[in-house]
């Protein structure tokens, strides 16, 4: 539960927001780079945090995120020509380049020195990972080039979508870190992609794991356990890192791993990426199988749109006789469009004075007290943690502890290499 | 005229406004009980005064109202799988009763009685006459189920149907009650339906009725005054029960009556229920022959939805070429969906403060103070009438009576039998 | 730049509001005549300055425009029967003719005097170079009718059309008198029209005119100079009316003229009406060539509505690739779709605190300080200048000057006659 002002708090992002502020901290992820294909295309309007911008790539291959409305008159970039190592707004021809400098003002007198006064909002960008990055805060306080994994591995090593959803972010990141509703929601889902048949009522049972959350310099480690015997306890773990970011554990000994990332479009809508990689040896046939088939957290999206297909205004699918035939849970198909549905249906902004939280919230509340702390950290001068990118290196990872051994113990013993991917004692 | 405090006091309905806290002191016509067509089908959304709802029909048949969201992380029930007793939510598998108790919370430990100390939103539901009703004031002011007549009637002798309306309730309700109107907004209409020919022009007089009201113990009787001759005067009796409800007085000798209810969704929208019943008999061939064509007090709805085919976004089908040939006054075809026009067009929330109230507003006026004094009762700790389901049994009537005697005369003499819907003295 | 408060004053015209007021004293082009086409038609919908109305023409010809709401009980009179001099509201029968007077009570009785008690809004129209015109204003204010020069001259000399845009009015009327813009925004327009390539990159160098703009009756003329040689200078004038006209300087040597009006529909939207005209002559084919093919200043209508096909929806159908072909600026076809495009984009309503002018806005610095007078002319009780049908014969022009000479020692010596419109020393 938390009160009215803490959800105020946590869930505003707009410019002057406390939470605004600190995410303007991070390299925010914008576009995929192949969304501004070559030098010279057309540009792209961008939504972050509240803030309409224009996204483009100039000549030298550079991408500049600026400002929508061109200072002058506040005609929109979008509609603008990109050319010359600059975009020009139509309305009157003035011409900004990616540090939003006007560096053509033709409707001036050539003697006038008018155009070197102007500047235009614009926000560095840099490319990494077959993303472009953003950075919409202080200039005197930027941080070095974004280092998660997914983004360091090379491009045949990586897989990525994005779709938008219709709701506050918060929902998004606290859906992502559940993973107590795995067994629930998502039952069913590959059997029934495969064509297998499950029996949801004979099977499910009550499935209540244990969860730790142990502070990072990224943010959070989470683990969840679950007995293998009278003796040991398996712990997953699930990296938090500030202030959107989730890694999925590999469910497979191979190492596949997912990584998402929520960030606000505006505090009703969030753009959720989903990145599936491998660390070490590029994708093969069959890796994406279920991710092709928009089963696992990958969503079909309207053609041209981040919007997806199935969406609230269809019930995202819902079939209801798949979900009484007793061999799925919900009868909305997919692991992904059934966070969505669960996330969209809590509403615009949640309101969580109205939650009623259990042991299995453990996470989120551990999330949420990560993110306060952040804003306390900001507040007091400090850097926020997460923001070094030596920081971004997290890995998920498995490992085995006696009963009755905390957490935080078997936190020091996992490597960061693969062999902790290993899930151990499972199937 | 009214007061914009006294306007928003009789218009506004949500949790805590004195008219939501009135409306919830009476059952509610929520459904059709066939929309829950049998025990564990699907659940469905439901609006009712401004609150989100989600019903559904559990195992042993008994209808459940529940809120809308699960009360751990805000989900919407509606995607929940309706099994066994209980609707359980798919985001974690949290499973409540039709009393709103959590009956299950697989995601807590099995020693874990976290479940005992959950209930959600439930309101209790009734079924009768084909309807589902809900009670959603305080437990200990639950009154007995209705017994309005429609509901009291065998299923043969009734015909139902429903649909939304884009104004606030108590324009549709005055609507209902302004019997002054039928000489000129429905004009022409039976006989366009039958294809015959009439002279709105020819045929349009002043057409002035004086109207009494009368306090009774459901709300009011109203009485529309015609003169016969010079000695005696027929009055037709319309029944208003608080707080939604009216009755048609039987058009025929034979005794057919329409029964209406407005149910606010929420301020802005309202649901409009019209049946039609026969008290005595089952409906035959030629009963619905008028209704059937959409020509009466129901509309066409778009498959599937409570929306009109025919609504403000079209017109209401506005045959402009009808209405000027002088056959049909609107040019609008079908009693209910001229009544529906009107309303709607008065606005979202009609501002009674620029009304010009005339001679035959009484009726309104009359059940506006009805309303009022119904608040009234209730702030002093009165029951507020028309709860008692003994006055549920109201009847339309007709009864002559000198000229110059009160209509309270008139109503004493009303026998509540059959033998009064004789429409003495017309045709 | 603007102050919040000014921005405010300037762009808010509804009921009560400085502007409002100032703009309830002029005539307002409300719809096209052939938009009522004979007595008795089918009323309309009217939306001015956030009334919302309904016009109709009655049996005598005459147009009536009524606020739309019945004064009985709200109900709308666009619904209601348009028969012998007067609009019957079809819920209980009152009617109305053009003055507002209620005529026919029908549903109170003979002998009631309750309809002579009864007026509604109702705002005087004439009709005059093929518009309905109303005025809203104080009736004792009344002034005579407008005797602008594309409604003098005969049917046969003009040609209208009229569009919506979603955007402030205050944006439109700017958009039209900032003729800095036309070098850069409408570069290519005509030439892709006729199938001619131009280069941008290579056409494209700084054009920046030096304006002047001078105080007359009817608002403002503004002066525009380009050097002809290093003694001459002409100067071509744009002509501001007051509140929201500009008279387009021919483009030909022959005299084909263009007219505008933004009228606002409410503050977030406005009606562009577009006229061309000969003051001699009458239309011959070729002259609107270019306005056939909606390269000019008129836009295609979805059918039976006044919404441009292309639009903000599709992005006014802009098309990447002939912008970045070199040519043609902005790959939006047509001068009038440009220029909504620009205005639309600077939002709903542009918040000018945030604009950077240049020495190319002195002619919208001029109107919004004409704009202001006005609004002080106003409350001190003076007449708003352009009232006066007198002050409405102005007329554009073109005059060479010695280089150096003010603008207003030109504007003296132009004569208002056809001679001034020779476009000398261009081409």
């Amino acid at each position: 539960m938390l009160t009215f002002e803490e959800n105020e708090l946590l869930t505003r992002t707009g410019p002057g927001t406390p939470m605004g502020k600190l995410m303007r901290r991070y390299w925010i992820p914008a576009l995929f780079s192949e969304q501004l294909p070559q030098p010279d295309c057309p540009p792209l309007r961008v939504r972050l945090l509240g803030e309409d911008l224009v996204a483009f790539r100039d000549t030298n291959g550079q991408p500049g995120m600026l400002g929508q409305h061109c200072p002058h008159r506040g005609a929109s970039l979008f509609f603008g020509r990109n050319e010359e190592c600059g975009l020009r707004c139509v309305y009157h021809g003035w011409k900004f380049d990616v540090t939003g400098q006007c560096v053509d003002m033709p409707n001036e007198p050539p003697e006038s020195n008018f155009k070197t006064k102007i500047r235009t909002t614009a926000y560095p960008c840099v490319e990494r990972g077959g993303v472009i990055w953003t950075y919409m805060g202080p200039p005197e306080l930027q941080p070095g080039p974004p280092e998660y994994e997914f983004a360091m591995v090379p491009e045949s090593h990586r897989f990525g979508t994005r779709h938008t959803q219709d709701c506050n972010w918060l929902q998004s990141v606290e859906g992502g870190l559940d993973t107590a509703h795995v067994p629930f929601l998502h039952i069913g889902d590959r059997a029934y992609d495969r064509g297998k048949e499950i029996d949801v009522k004979r099977d499910m049972k009550t499935i209540a794991f244990h969860y730790e959350a142990v502070d990072t310099d990224f943010g959070l480690m989470i683990g969840q356990r679950r007995h293998l015997d009278n003796e040991r306890a398996q712990w997953s773990t699930t990296p938090y890192l500030l202030p959107w970011y989730k890694i999925i554990i590999p469910l497979t000994r191979d190492g596949l791993t997912g990584y998402h990332a929520w960030v606000p479009i505006d505090d009703e809508h969030c753009m959720t990426w989903s990145w599936e990689y491998h660390p070490q040896r590029p994708l093969i046939e069959g890796d994406l199988e279920f991710s092709n088939s928009f089963r696992h957290i990958h969503l079909e999206n309207i053609p041209g749109t981040d919007r997806p297909v199935w969406n609230a205004g269809n019930d995202y699918g819902l079939d209801r006789e798949l979900q009484r035939s007793g061999k799925h849970f919900t009868g909305i198909k997919g692991v992904g469009l059934q966070d969505t549905a669960m996330q969209e249906s809590q509403g615009p902004i949640y309101d969580r004075r109205f939650e009623r939280l259990g042991t299995s919230d453990v996470p989120l509340i551990a999330m949420r007290r990560c993110l306060l702390d952040a804003l306390k950290h900001m507040e007091r001068g400090e850097a926020p943690r997460g923001l070094d990118p030596a920081s971004h290196h997290a890995r998920p990872g498995n490992v085995i502890l006696p009963i009755g051994a905390p957490f935080a113990e078997g936190l020091a013993r996992l490597s960061g290499s693969a062999a902790d991917w290993a899930p151990v004692g499972i199937g």
